[in-house]
């Protein structure tokens, strides 16, 4: 890789014939991975011969092209002084865009996790939000997730001292949550997963390193400060030496847990996504019957096609194989897979539904919660301390996370909150986010006579209707249109 | 019917008392039938001596005036060129209806079957829209078709290749549904339910010719292609011999499948059809007291005179001697019915609420299912292998056949949607649609951990709250308007 | 009461000191019931000297005065020709009154019930639409009225003709149901309820005379024709020798029933109707603190002060001693009060909640249906063709009423749609609603598979939800004020 | 405190380094005590050198400067002459609150405690009503307060006169309810609390006296008269000799009852509240990163750092030391709770989650009654005399008074009700409110068949949805996109 070119010899290479782009200062003759790219050739040939970095980067793994192209398409680097610089024009959106950042309200004034996603919806491109956003088929599921479990809280119990730092596989928290993976941050702040790491570490929170995360997992780990804990979460690839090469990397930089996904043989029909996705393409060409069909995938299926759909059971002890790190099932979804899991001896599960994001109208993981614990109990499986389980989706309230801890998790995952959180403001919003999580966490633990995380019990909860899933009788509109809702009094103003 | 005859000399017959109309380039006498025209006189006498071909076509069976009329009644052929060519105006309605046609966005971005009634709605004229999209009294049924059923999805199964295909009733599948029978399909695109027969072929989906489609049932089995399946819908007509003939033609056609329609001894009440009616009434003259009453009935009930209420379980055998197609009762909504079905021999049935048209606060389909598959089993009635469930209603998604497979059907009827999507975009829709399926079907297999149709198994799902009919506590309406809910975060801007 | 006045004898007397008033061309001296008036002493002082018929008549029973006022304050009768005429203003609610008069739909677009209260709206007086729609409270019940019953229906049977007439404490009904009593019809029709005497007489429909009818229960009486039946309802008066004079009246006179209100010792507290009255008040005079505070009560506590609270099942034997009639107790609403009244002996009972206009919160007529015919049949009590059940309560299709009468009633009451059809329409409005009765009965009749009355039984329905008052838990107003809804494909128009 | 001090005097000393303040006439030093105000030290720097009473005095007991400052620094009184005076601005909000206090409607007009809180709104300082509306978190628990218990009405009893008095703690009481405690009373209205005591004092009614009252304690028993009846509401301080003085003051003046607050070792987070904190705030001075964050707690917390989170089982013994008056644990939310009072041996418990302000989705006081009255029972510990169960939150009807009552409850708590009753008129609205009550409840019990208080049982209600916290599914809104709506008949306006 040590040939030079130059910006005239590469622009020479503009077409569907010779396809060369320039990606981090380097040149790829992409040509023949044009109709392989998940994304569809045509967003490619839109930078054919040109630097395609600014589009690169926030939706790919940083190492995406290196790891997809024979080396010898590697063409060498580029000599920056003979690119012509394009002068960007700043788009509409883009100027409103920037006009939200200024009229952020001060970091203080963001009381809840809900601020900062109306902030961040504000001021991330409205590519970042379709595809962070996004949900799967008619994102019923999404909105499951907010459930309603109620508190039994007890009084008169001496609450002057409150403590909710807990241990997470043995390793030490502040809080009893982990930051969970979320893919792609560099879509909504430039830094991307990077202000979770500085955050974090501030702080005494773990933090899941995604597979698809925009920072490289060596910028992060590399960022490490206050001797911080990190996880990794793990999409497993079809070829299983690229995944063996990740995972045993991950171990030896201290890596302390390996979350392998399994809800995603293939990334959900996220319709949002899809949507946006259009819009871009539709400024591009005009549509033509029978065109390739990949392009409406949206963002999520475009940077997942390296998922291997043939994952099962039979590779468990594969990973057992090539690794010390404790290895948890991320994506359980009812009871008999938890006891399989059990059973494969891992170190835990995440009872999950992908924030929504797969299957649809699959149950929220606090339901199945209720149903992992009384099956594991009744097998004598748990309480186990070398087992552990955790929930994720929908949590926004510390209140949430207790309730989850009531009902036997060990901890909770977060994942948008934060994302949002670091959208919106940075490193700084990540920070204040856990510091709105810990007065949260004071507060409720007081208010519910829990001294310790080993206080929350089952009957601190009431979740007797978690697997209620009511549809009401649909509304009857005559009735509704003629009868006259009763009126307050008015003012005479 | 040699007669050849001028358009002068039928002109002559322009009234109640002499009135002869031109339909498919045919003359007829209606004069005695004016009484007796379920859709009432006074629409026919608009056309009295003159052509009529463009309002009958797409509201009646293609033969409805040859079978209703006496023979002595059918006057002869017209010379077409002896007819003064009428200069139709375009309404405002239809030059925006053309618009929105113009309008329609690539078929591409289609993205659901909902997608589909949204331009279906804004392209087709407001009559079709009535007439297609009304169901009866305060339409509760209708949407009582939403249910909710959850998924229970497993995990780490090998998911590399998965197979949504199917047989039905013997015959080969590509999907486990068919498209269902829906009336009048001309009334919302020109090719009608052609349309669904070419996008059909095309995929390996089965069509069910209903006995109300406005193109003739040999011109839909003319266009038969790829060896493609058909089954035929029947209403029963009070004259046996009628039916006899079309089912003992049918079958001599080839048809695979006979679907008896057993819930519309009378078609229901659909008021925003009934509107419709009226808003065409009023503008052809002023009401009066008294006056005949069968014009407000709308399109449906005007087109359904001949079925025959009487129908009834004793019918089965003579059925049964008529034909060896297998005969399925279309309709079906309780559990005893299902029993007699099954005893009566027949070799299938269709859980239906007839899409919330017929008999409103009927149950959903689904919600027959659990009860009709327990009540078999409990009498070791099913499964058989020679007995087949199917159902119908609101379907817009692979999920939503998925869970109803995963309870015990054979396969799912899909009606309107697939109407929808022709009236959008014609044969092109219908594929399109068909795509948008497999598409569904095959990320909802591989996140539900099923590899086969046969691995669908009631223990995917949880339908515990499908039966339960919740009607909440009237809102408090004044306590609703003092409350001020919660706000978000503002920006400055 | 010969005696004969002239108008400026009667205008001397226009202060409270001395307070004379012209009701219906007789002369009245009320300076003593000033004080006793139930609707305030203010109204009445409006009309000293003057004619009050008109502002009397609409909600005062016809008799009102007469019984009220000893026969030394009625003074004779007036000289019409010496009264000055007042030339009344037409208002500007009046004149959109009047408008919205002519500007109704023709009576064949009424489709159901519910466009009668539209348009009843529309056309009457403002106090007339408080008084009319008004319930109590919170007016919970008044909608809970609304249930959610569904069908069970059943299908090839024979339905070629159907049958819905049935009989009444043994009187012949063309309809399942009778027309229920409503007060004060003349508020909302000059002719109020006469209207529904000769509509109801014109297809064999049986009307309720309410005690607190506008029209005098002789006027009803003699407009009868084609022998058609009526039962009289009951507000029992403190004075017991005017309920026995009326009660026995109405025997002689042919009435067939005698429905005693039973859950009205005092009438309720109607928010809209209240808030209407303070409306005309503060138009009449500045409100001083301390002042009468009857004068809020609205009208339905204005016309009720007869009513007698003690009365008590120790009174049943005496009903039971002075009339033949058969006696139902209207407004029973426990199985425990349906038990004492079988055990009183009487004939029947009403499950009701006044409409939702007396105690809010109290349960549907249907949903109390359920209990007590559990309860009486528990006990053999029930069935007894000795002993009828009726159900009132927001009936507005005939499935409404078939579902009642599925669940073990014997008919239904009809009162608020009936009332709005002839405040819309006058007589025919009420025959307008009859028809559309009878249509609906066809068309439920056939599509549940029930030849006649007799065939309709309890597993035609499924009534498992009736006693599910649900609360949802309240709304996540954070989280929906940030989750985006899905959207649907977009025209470019 | 003989020491007399001019204006100018205080006013050299107005910073950070010297900071004197001028509260009711006196002077003191805060210099040292600036950063441990709970409010910030903002807040009171904006004072220093000058007058601050009118800023401390709606939001401070008024003797917490004594209280909290040691002698030392309380300087001496101020020439009052010397002191100049500032013109105060009237703002925009507070002309625009002035025009809303005129167009008032009358009181008479005013039917249910809504209006009062309607009008409340629009008369007093937003800040008032930030302060007195807001509850935790996403505020579910205050709305949860709305259930849905529903009545089942006995007839035919003699209900000529019904009575609703009892007895509370043994004290009478015209009305089954005592006004509850609520702070900061002066922020809603000049006089505070008094206009409870006055109003209350005309009726019989019981006042519970609040340890925030804005007015002093005393202040409120002077104001006593009619031999009325007090209890007191009991926040129990961190130097418990504060709390035993207060505590046996009380009884020393002649309360009955002693109801300490144990749900509050912290005041709950109200975003409400503390967004209004903001607004000031940010008027005052830009924000900086890292700055006190004291200062976005709102009221709440501001005034109640004082409380003692200690508070345990392990001191009841100690407050029946203390006190001869009856103890009341106030904020039971479990039948555990409930049961460790009773082996407490305290006198009576109130159900309660603080109105919503303190745990979120804790439940509601009836649904606690339903479960505490059963656990009791179930031990033999109620029915006991020497044992009261109170409930409150939410209360706007007699009718929530009575379902609370039929189900075991000696009497209920209103406290928001009769605060806004003030706000919006004083103690005329307080009598009102009390008029509105007295006539609901004799409506309601007449209508229920209930004579006394005693006639109320569990047979009178129907709560078994009680305890169901039913979460709907989430809507489907491409389907609801979709469907069109039935609409009801149009006039031809």
């Amino acid at each position: 890789m040590s040939n030079v070119l130059t910006g005239p010899q590469v622009s020479e290479h503009n077409s569907r014939d010779s396809c060369w782009i320039i990606v981090h200062g380097k040149v790829y003759d992409v040509t023949e991975f044009l109709d392989e790219h998940p994304g569809g050739s045509r967003i490619i040939l839109k930078y054919a011969g040109a630097d395609a970095t600014e589009a690169y980067e926030p939706i790919h793994p940083p190492d995406a092209i290196t790891t997809n192209l024979p080396v010898e398409k590697h063409l060498g680097v580029i000599d920056a002084s003979t690119v012509a610089q394009v002068v960007k024009e700043v788009t509409e959106e883009e100027k409103q865009r920037q006009l939200a950042v200024a009229a952020r309200p001060p970091l203080e004034n963001v009381l809840n996790m809900h601020d900062f996603e109306v902030i961040a919806k504000a001021v991330i491109p409205e590519k970042a939000w379709a595809y962070y956003s996004s949900a799967s088929d008619d994102e019923i599921t999404i909105r499951e997730n907010r459930t309603a479990v109620w508190f039994r809280p007890r009084i008169l119990r001496d609450v002057s001292t409150v403590d909710w730092s807990t241990t997470i596989l043995g390793q030490k928290s502040s809080l009893p949550l982990y930051i969970s993976a979320t893919a792609l941050g560099k879509l909504g702040h430039p830094e991307g997963e990077l202000t979770i790491t500085r955050g974090a570490a501030n702080h005494g929170v773990i933090q899941m390193i995604a597979t698809l995360a925009s920072c490289s997992f060596d910028d992060i780990i590399d960022a490490q400060s206050n001797n911080q804990t990190f996880f990794v979460q793990l999409y497993v690839n079809r070829d299983r030496e690229i995944t063996k090469r990740y995972v045993q990397h991950a171990e030896a930089r201290g890596v302390k847990g390996l979350f392998i996904t399994v809800d995603a043989p293939q990334l959900g029909r996220r319709e949002k996504d899809m949507r946006m996705k259009q819009v871009d393409d539709s400024a591009g060409a005009e549509v033509q019957k029978g065109q390739d069909v990949k392009k409406d995938q949206g963002v999520a299926r475009a940077i997942s096609s390296f998922i291997d759909p043939s994952l099962s059971w039979k590779d468990i002890p594969w990973f057992r194989s090539i690794t010390k790190m404790p290895i948890i099932l991320k994506g359980i979804a009812t009871a008999e897979d938890a006891i399989l899991a059990y059973e494969a001896g891992v170190q835990g599960i995440v009872l999950s539904n992908h924030g929504g994001r797969q299957l649809d109208t699959a149950r929220s993981g606090l339901e199945v919660l209720v149903e992992v614990v009384a099956a594991l109990k009744a097998r004598g499986y748990y309480p186990d301390p070398k087992f552990e389980i955790f929930v994720d989706g929908g949590v926004r309230r510390a209140s949430d996370v207790l309730k989850a801890i009531a009902l036997g998790a060990k901890a909770v995952g977060v994942g948008r909150a934060f994302l949002y959180a670091f959208c919106a403001y940075g490193q700084e919003g990540v920070e204040r986010a856990i510091q709105i999580f810990r007065d949260e966490f004071e507060m409720n633990m007081r208010l519910l006579g829990a001294r310790t995380i080993d206080d929350l019990c089952p009957e601190m909860v009431d979740a007797g209707a978690l697997g209620q899933h009511i549809v009401t009788v649909p509304q009857d509109n005559l009735f509704n249109s003629t009868y006259q809702p009763l009126q307050i009094t008015k003012l005479k103003l």
